[in-house]
């Protein structure tokens, strides 16, 4: 593990996502830029001397000089975006497959490289869009897939959060600061952090793409370098409309993704809060409340539950769905064997770059005069 | 009244919500365009033969030659949008007093005129913009007046229905030909007969007014002269962001207006479809639910309610809330008395200009390749 | 209209609830036990001073001699329940139908002597149970008698209201001062105020009777005479077993009676605060959100609903549609017509009978060491 | 680990609970009563020959001859109730501390036994009554404590599920034919499995014992010899009354588990399918919704979450709070330190021996004619 140490929030996250399926085990970090950080956060986590690394490359370097069965088989990335493309690619320049927390990097130029290194290499890189993880974002999917509401015609997502209702950055909060700083975010701060989420949500579950854009772009809190809000309107490539909403001064909302997909024949309505109902609308007859762990649901949202209906799964679970199945499709690749789409079924390198693209393309549109512009990937 | 005859939906809705004070009493109507089917209607609904009348011409010029204490005291206007004017303002300049259904005329230019009349002969125009007569949206509106979030940020609203989603004006559907039919419907389907409602909402709730707007309409069912679909980026006169989504092709969806607003402390929630609910979202404390019916709720919401909490008051008591503050008003002019704010609490002129404003620019961005327009009035 | 004059809240309710449909206008009353009030409150309503009447007696006999085109059709009873019998007793023997809010008398023997008359008379009276007038309960019943659940084997009832936590009687609260007083409300107060409804909608939707009952009465405010609070398990006539709960010191609630029912196959859930959602819920498949309005409905829901899917309807239309049902039959009934079903749905003196045998049974039960008592009518 | 072997759900749910964390390693097991499926079962997780064994008693018995930095630090049984005491007793004997799988034993004389044991040993048993584990959960203790509601009058809890509507243990289903199996499950179905749940929840919360019951317990699928169905009237010790409703045959119901608790001044509701919101009502104030991750939360609240609000936390969090905080408390002890009140909150042996207790009690009850039993430990 890269990054993460104390005080981190999403460096806990991953560690125990790995943890909960027991395929995964942490055997080495660099858990902290700063090598005395990173000792003593290592320390913590039970990380042996010799495996506690001061720097990731020193980490990448030194591990890749051990035996094949003993070297650590992957490295998770979970340092600010500016700190993820030359980690990523030193390690898939020694032969490490790559888990990377979104976005995959500061600039889409750094994601087509790591996408020209990843076709190189072979070597799999695995994107933690948390929310493509929950059972019942599989299910509606795949309800589209199979054609259930007929041709979409609109997706409405939104991703409200109030956490940066007030300039909180100022006062040393440590998830604050790096959000709004470009150097370490990038051009954009909400579009980046959880737009990005959202437009990944939106075309993993529609099966569309995004193809037109018209953003606004807001700095709410006075001072601010980057976006903390924006609207954005959307066409997808088979003609449907949509509207993306993304914001981190919802004053009192938490965490509210939600998503609504209409097509001719019926819609699709999730929220994250409440991730194991999956409302699904008809034309002409009563709507119906599809849960996670029921035996009626797809083969896709099954693999990914873990207990019998009723038994609520939360965004752990999710996050643990993509280790799980990327560490299952190692392990697949390990043994010689072709890995099942149940294993494939996590986000790779095409999402990191679409994920890029869409921070660029939306903040372009935020900076025009003119209505609609293409989104060029 | 006017319109509102056999087969028609409005006009039952009016009669109802006009009936359930016992203050109103229909004693006269010109209740469709065809004097037979007028008279039909009328018979049906206990009308006298002498003040059942075959045109709206003939029942406003009879009417006024009744003595003043027989006569009737205002008209009510449900027909469809091309026939809210000749009416409207014939009734005015016999010294009626005027009900009309919205959007308030065809034309901005009609809209305007009203208003002249309006200021010329003293009389009152009432409006029926329902979703503002829900005890909840008063007490939604008085929260955001009296500062409780301080100053509003974002305003989300969506009015997405689905009963449009299916081309049913080619089957003879009477309520969908009229609607997405120019002659009678004016420039604009979906945004003039539900985005209006949304819009006059958000005004109304937050207090602000739209100041500029970049709109998307669509024409998403083939063939259709108007848009069905749409979705508006807004700016308020203050600064404040928000998006507004109205849609007719939202399969499955029945009539489910909406509303967000996030201030700098908190913000609110209210649904149409469960009306009797306020969610109040704070910062840093726990989120709270107003109910209707309740004796901690502001002057305004209790005013317009007629039960205790937890029997719960729908569309027709919302609508009634406009018929009866309406009524209130006449009977205080009446009586020589000034009406109260609690009874002037009604959508009037202003707000009919206002919508037929947003239908014009609305439908002005929609046509335009420049990203914003300034909302014009 | 006998009783409901100032300050009544019932009163209020049925007027409103008979003003609904246009069909049925007051055309006099006897609003108040004391003349003056009497007459005050009738003055308020816009009763002609000949037909506002002093005492139901005058009122009874008066309007009896009026020609039959002329007088009243039926009399409304909204007195406290120890006032029923006597005025409706009197109007049956006169000639006038009747309404009566429930429950029904203050003894069982009064109810029965009621139902005998009726028998005698052939007139008809309307009991209002509110809360079977919703068009969801409607649905509910039809769908459970059409087997759609196969054998039911649970009915779990509960109507926890809250607004009898503290003693406001002692503090001179009209509303709980009859109802904690045994002399105005009879021998039950929580049980016999809403534990009645309770048992009605249990019955209603179920199609079953309750035949025994094992019952736990509590008077959880200290010094009152009457219970405020109770729980009863129950057993029907099919052998399914239920538990009925019903309370006024359940702080923080309003009028949250909510039903759930399970047969063999599925099961239904219906809340009184959110009516127009009935859920109806499947062994091995998606749980169902039936809504008011809605084209999928039955018959029964249809007729009893008056707008479309998404507006609203609450308390005051299933108290309408019970007025409603009961006109329609009297006019049925004037013109010689037989009443359909729909007419005809509308509970009755039978329905009285059941009702005041549940409160001296539950009673009985309250006060036996035994476990089970057979519910006797 | 105990039991747990190929196929079992509550073994796999413990490992997911132990793993979250990273504080608790699977180091040996006895996975299955036959030797052969317990040795493959503990292949395909991974544990190394010399520790994968054949027997409970083998594994008690060699592993208490490893060294002590070696050797397991507790056991924990996940086999059906009937094989919970002996090697209970066995692990305790040899001084390992336990984790049982709820209830704790077949009988309530066999609790006592255990209670006996942990006492003379001082080592830790404890219990996975998992729904007390949820932060939601004790946040709703932690307020009852406080007395924010003023003294408690009311506990209602309910708890259907539906997965034995069919006989399905007659078409070989595992988990359904121990738990209706007498000489597997002890002398009651439904309440022993889930009624025990419910009773330890609404005691937890409360913090008052149960002291009366009424029961009615049913057995609704044909032929079951164990109950599958039961309603209870309950007194608690300070007078409360109660309602407490188990099912297995509510058929369309998960795993629905609900409980609300009223005081004086207001109440509670919380619904383990959405487990991160916990609903509070006020007397004369908006009821207010208290989340799972927020800053405003009790000690004991955070202490049990791990990720900001929003992001949901599921059952095998809550399961795992209780692993996590035993194991917390073993490496207190371990470290010579005295455990924290928030490392000591997971239920313990008195809380097993309260359910064997509940079970007694409510069998009896429920064969009795009288209507109220003392509870008995």
């Amino acid at each position: 593990m890269i990054g993460g140490g104390k005080n981190a929030f999403i460096g806990a996250v991953h560690r125990i996502a790995a943890n909960i399926d027991g395929q995964i085990e942490l055997v080495c970090g660099a858990l902290s830029s700063d090598p005395e950080t990173a000792k003593e956060s290592g320390k913590l986590l039970f990380l042996t001397e010799d495996r506690n690394y001061g720097s990731y490359q020193e980490m990448i370097e030194k591990e890749s000089l051990l035996p094949v069965d003993t070297r650590m088989h992957f490295v998770t990335i979970v340092t600010p975006n500016f700190a993820h493309y030359a980690p990523a690619m030193l390690a898939l320049e020694h032969g490490f497959h790559v888990v990377i927390d979104k976005p995959i990097s500061l600039t889409l130029a750094e994601a087509r490289k790591l996408e020209e290194k990843v076709r190189e290499t072979g070597l799999t890189l695995c994107l933690t869009y948390t929310y493509s993880g929950y059972p019942m974002v599989k299910q509606a999917r795949q309800m589209v897939k199979d054609g259930a509401f007929g041709e979409i015609r609109k997706v409405l997502v939104e991703y409200p959060q109030g956490w940066l209702s007030l300039p909180s950055e100022r006062d040393g909060n440590k998830q604050s600061s790096w959000r709004t700083d470009p150097a370490r975010s990038g051009i954009s701060g909400c579009m980046g952090d959880i737009g990005t989420h959202a437009a990944q949500l939106a075309e993993y579950i529609s099966g569309l793409e995004i193809a037109k854009i018209c953003a606004d772009l807001n700095i709410v809190v006075e001072g601010r370098p980057l976006d903390d809000d924006g609207n954005v309107l959307l066409k997808f490539n088979n003609g449907a409309n949509g509207v993306l909403v993304a914001s981190q001064i919802a004053a009192g909302e938490e965490n509210a993704l939600k998503i609504k997909i209409y097509g001719e024949k019926g819609g699709l309505e999730w929220h994250q809060e409440e991730p194991n109902t999956l409302k699904v609308k008809w034309l002409d007859a009563p709507s119906q409340i599809y849960r996670t762990g029921q035996g009626y649901l797809s083969q896709a949202a099954q693999y990914n539950a873990r207990t019998p209906a009723g038994h609520p799964e939360g965004y752990l679970e999710a996050f643990a769905n993509i280790y799980r199945n990327f560490a299952s499709t190692l392990q697949a690749l390990l043994a010689g064997e072709i890995p099942t789409a149940d294993m494939l079924d996590f986000p790779g390198v095409e999402d990191g770059v679409r994920g890029m693209a869409f921070i660029e393309n939306v903040v372009a549109s935020g900076q025009s005069d003119q209505k609609w512009l293409d989104f060029k990937v």
